[in-house]
C-alpha cells in the first residue's frame, strides 16, 4: 500500500511525537460521511435528515422521528402505522434478559442496560442469523432487513428495560407494556404503573424527540468503533451505553437538578453566577457546550415545555425559578457572552423528569432510551461502507531490554 | 479556540468529503503516545514494555507478564507473590454475575461475558467509589490506587466467568477457583474439573502471554472511548468485549481450525493454496496481517508448542499435519510471497485449544481472559492524559426541508 499525507484541520489540542502529530480525542477529525444529523454549532441548529428539530418538536412525536432517522425520510401513514405495530409488538423481552435485570436490581440501571441489552442479543433469533451471515462477510439485502429489523427491536426494548429495572429496584410488581399507549406514554406506564398525565407523557416524547440524535459524540462513536469488526448490534448498543454513562458524556441533567436543589432560592442565582466566573470557583452544570456556541435550539424547546410543566403541576421545590434566574444571570454576564457559553439541553431537561418522580438514575437511562435510534441508524450508515477503525499508538518507551532472572532485580 | 491544520499519514484509505479528507478507519492515524507495546511489522517484532515477546515466552508466564504490562516492568519476587495472592483472592464472582452466567448458560459465551463484565462492575464497591470520585472529575493518588485495584480484579475473574459459562452450558456443576493453582492451570481447572496436564495448562499460558497486548486494535480502541467520558473500567472492557466478538477482530483461529478439519488430508494443501491464489477462490484463515509483514513472531512460538503438543499427546485429526503443509506451501509461493503474507498467530493457536477440548466458541472469550490486562492498561495510561473522544461526521444531506402533514406526503 502507498503511503498518503492528508491534511486535517482540529480545534483540538494538538500533541507532537516522534511519530507525527497526534489530534488528542480526535477533535474534528472526520471519521465518515452521514446523512443523519447535522448541527450549526455557531448559529445553533441541529438538522435530523434535513429537518429542523423545532419543526419535528412541534409537530411529530419520538415514533415518526425514529423511524425518520431510521429510514431517511418521513413515513406515510400506512408506514408509520406498521413501523408503530412492529415497535408495540417488541416491547417484550426475553425471560433470561429480565433475569438478568432483576440480578442487578440493586445496581445502577445504566449497569443493568449494558448487560440487558447484551443478554437480549443473545438470544434474539434474528441476530444469531445476521452474527452467523457477518461471520462469512455476507451483508446483502437479506441481512440488511434483518439488521433493521433488529434495529426496530432495539428501540421498542429500551423502554422495558429502563422500567423493570426501575420496578425491580423499588421491589414492585412488573408492569407489561400496553399496546394501546404511545412510546413516550406506554414508557411511563410500564414504570409507574398508571396511565400518565398527558403533559408528562408529552415531555418524555418532547425529551426522546430532542436526544434521538447528535452527529457521533463518544457513545455514538463507541457504536461505529464495535461494528466495524462486524460484531452485532446488540453488542454495540450496549458499549454506546457503557460511553454514555461516562459524566463527560450523560448525566450533565443530574447534576444540573441537584445543583437547583442545593440552591433552592432564586435571589442567590446572581452571587452563584459571579462566583463561576472567578478561579477556582463553582462550575455552572449544563452551561456551555463543545459544538454549540450558540444557545442551544433543544434548551429552548425544553425551556418552553419546563415553564408549562411547572404552570399547570406548580413548582414546589423552586428548580424552574432557580435556573431560571440563573439562565438570565448567565445571559447578561460578560464572563459567560465573550465565552459563548449558553444554557445547553442538560440545563432544563431534568426539572420535568424531576418532578414526574423519576428517579436521579434514571435520567441518563432515559438518554439511552431516545438516542438508541442514533446509534443504530449510524452503525447501519456506517456498514454500507465498513472499514475496521484502526488507529496506532506513538510508543514512546524503550526496546530490547534485557530479561534478567527475579532474583537477580 | 484556534483551528490548526495537521499532517496525518496513513497507508489506509482516503475518502474525499466536501468537509475535508476522511482518513477511513482511522488507519495509521494515532491517538496517543504508549509505552505498553511496539510492533515492528516490517521486521515481526512485539515488544510489550521494552521486552521481546520471545524472552517472555520463554523466561516468564502470565502472572508476570500481567504484572509487566499493567505496572511496566517486571516484579521483585515479593512484588510478584503479593500480586499473585491479590489475583487468587479476587477469582471469586459476585452471586449476581454468577445468576446473570446462569441466564446466558445457552447462549454464545462472549455475550455472556459482556453482560457478566457489567454484572461484577455494577457491584463492585471500589468500583462504585471510583465512579463517585470521576464524576466530579477527581482522579488522584486514592482513585488510581482504585482503578489499578479493579484493573486486577478484571483479570483475575474473566477466567472465572469464562469457566462457569461452559459449566452452566453444559450443564454442569460450577468448579470454584482453586488458590494453590497458578492462572492457567486453574482455568483449564475451572473448565474441566480435574488438574490439567503440565502441557496444557503450558500451552494456555503461552497463549495467555502472547495476546496479553498488541497496541491499539478496535477491542482496546473501544475501551479507551468508552473511558475517556469517565465510564468506569468494567464497562469499558465490557466494550472492549463487544468489539472482539466481531469477526474480523477475534474469532480467526477458530475459523482456522475448522479449516484444517474439513481440509483433513496434507496433500490437499498444495491445491488450496493454489486456489486460494485465483480470484474468487477460498481465503486462507490466519494467513495476513494488517501489521506484521513478516512472520508473525507469536505464530513461530504457537507453532513450537503445537509441535511439541502433537509430540505427546498425537494429531489424530490431522490439524498439525494439515497447517504444517499448508504453511509450507505459503511460504514457497510467489503469490502470497510477494504479497508479503504469512501465517499469523491464529493460524496456529487454535491446535491445542481444539486437543484439549474446548469447544469453538470459547477460542475468543479465551482472547479476552489474556487482552483484559492490555485493555486496562492502555486505560490508565489514557487516564493519565484524558481527553474525551469527539471526531466528526461530514454532512452530506439536504437542510431545512418542510416538514408536510401526514396526509399530504
Amino acid at each position: 500500500m502507498s503511503e498518503q499525507t492528508v491534511q486535517i484541520r482540529t480545534s483540538g489540542k494538538v500533541l507532537q511525537s516522534p511519530c507525527g502529530p497526534i489530534v488528542h480525542g480526535l477533535e474534528d477529525v472526520l471519521i465518515k460521511n452521514t446523512t443523519i444529523s447535522d448541527i450549526d454549532g455557531e448559529k445553533g441548529i441541529l438538522w435530523y435528515r434535513g429537518y429542523r428539530i423545532e419543526d419535528l418538536a412541534k409537530f411529530s412525536n419520538y415514533e415518526e422521528v425514529s423511524f425518520l432517522v431510521l429510514y431517511g425520510r418521513l413515513p406515510t401513514r400506512s408506514e408509520l402505522k406498521e413501523y408503530e405495530r412492529r415497535l408495540k409488538s417488541s416491547r417484550d423481552l426475553h425471560p433470561a434478559t429480565v433475569e438478568v435485570i432483576r440480578a442487578l436490581a440493586k445496581a445502577h440501571p445504566m449497569f443493568a442496560l449494558e448487560a440487558a441489552v447484551a443478554a437480549e442479543g443473545a438470544y434474539d433469533e434474528d441476530n444469531q442469523k445476521l452474527i452467523e451471515a457477518l461471520r462469512v462477510g455476507r451483508y446483502k439485502a437479506e441481512e440488511k432487513e434483518l439488521a433493521y429489523r433488529i434495529a426496530e427491536k432495539l428501540i421498542a426494548k429500551l423502554p422495558t428495560m429502563v422500567a423493570y429495572h426501575y420496578r425491580f429496584s423499588k421491589g414492585l410488581e412488573l408492569v407489561r407494556p400496553r399496546d394501546d399507549l404511545s412510546h413516550a406514554a406506554n414508557f411511563l406506564y410500564m414504570m409507574f404503573g398508571k396511565e400518565p398525565d398527558p403533559l408528562a407523557a408529552k415531555g418524555i416524547d418532547l425529551y426522546l424527540i430532542l436526544h434521538a440524535d447528535h452527529e457521533v459524540p463518544a457513545s455514538t462513536f463507541t457504536a461505529h468503533v464495535v461494528v466495524s469488526t462486524l460484531s452485532d448490534l446488540y453488542s454495540s448498543v450496549a458499549a454506546a451505553i457503557a460511553a454514555l454513562k461516562g459524566p463527560l458524556h450523560g448525566g450533565a441533567n443530574e447534576m444540573a437538578v441537584r445543583n437547583y436543589l442545593e440552591i433552592g432560592d432564586p435571589s442567590k442565582a446572581k452571587e452563584l453566577v459571579e462566583a463561576a466566573t472567578k478561579p477556582g470557583g463553582p462550575k455552572l452544570m449544563g452551561v456551555g457546550h463543545r459544538v454549540y456556541k450558540a444557545y442551544d435550539p433543544r434548551a429552548r424547546i425544553f425551556k418552553e415545555f419546563s415553564r408549562d410543566y411547572v404552570a399547570k403541576f406548580g413548582d414546589p421545590k423552586n428548580l424552574f425559578a432557580v435556573a431560571s434566574a440563573i439562565e438570565h444571570e448567565v445571559l447578561n454576564n460578560p464572563y459567560f457572552q465573550q465565552r459563548k457559553l449558553y444554557p445547553n439541553v442538560d440545563f432544563w431537561s431534568g426539572i420535568a423528569f424531576y418532578y414526574m418522580g423519576v428517579p436521579y438514575e434514571y435520567f441518563t437511562p432515559i438518554f439511552a432510551v431516545s438516542r438508541v435510534v442514533g446509534w443504530v441508524a449510524h452503525i447501519l450508515e456506517y456498514w454500507e461502507n465498513n472499514r475496521i477503525f484502526r488507529p496506532r499508538a506513538c510508543y514512546a518507551g524503550p526496546h530490547d531490554l534485557q530479561y534478567i532472572p527475579i532474583d537477580q532485580r
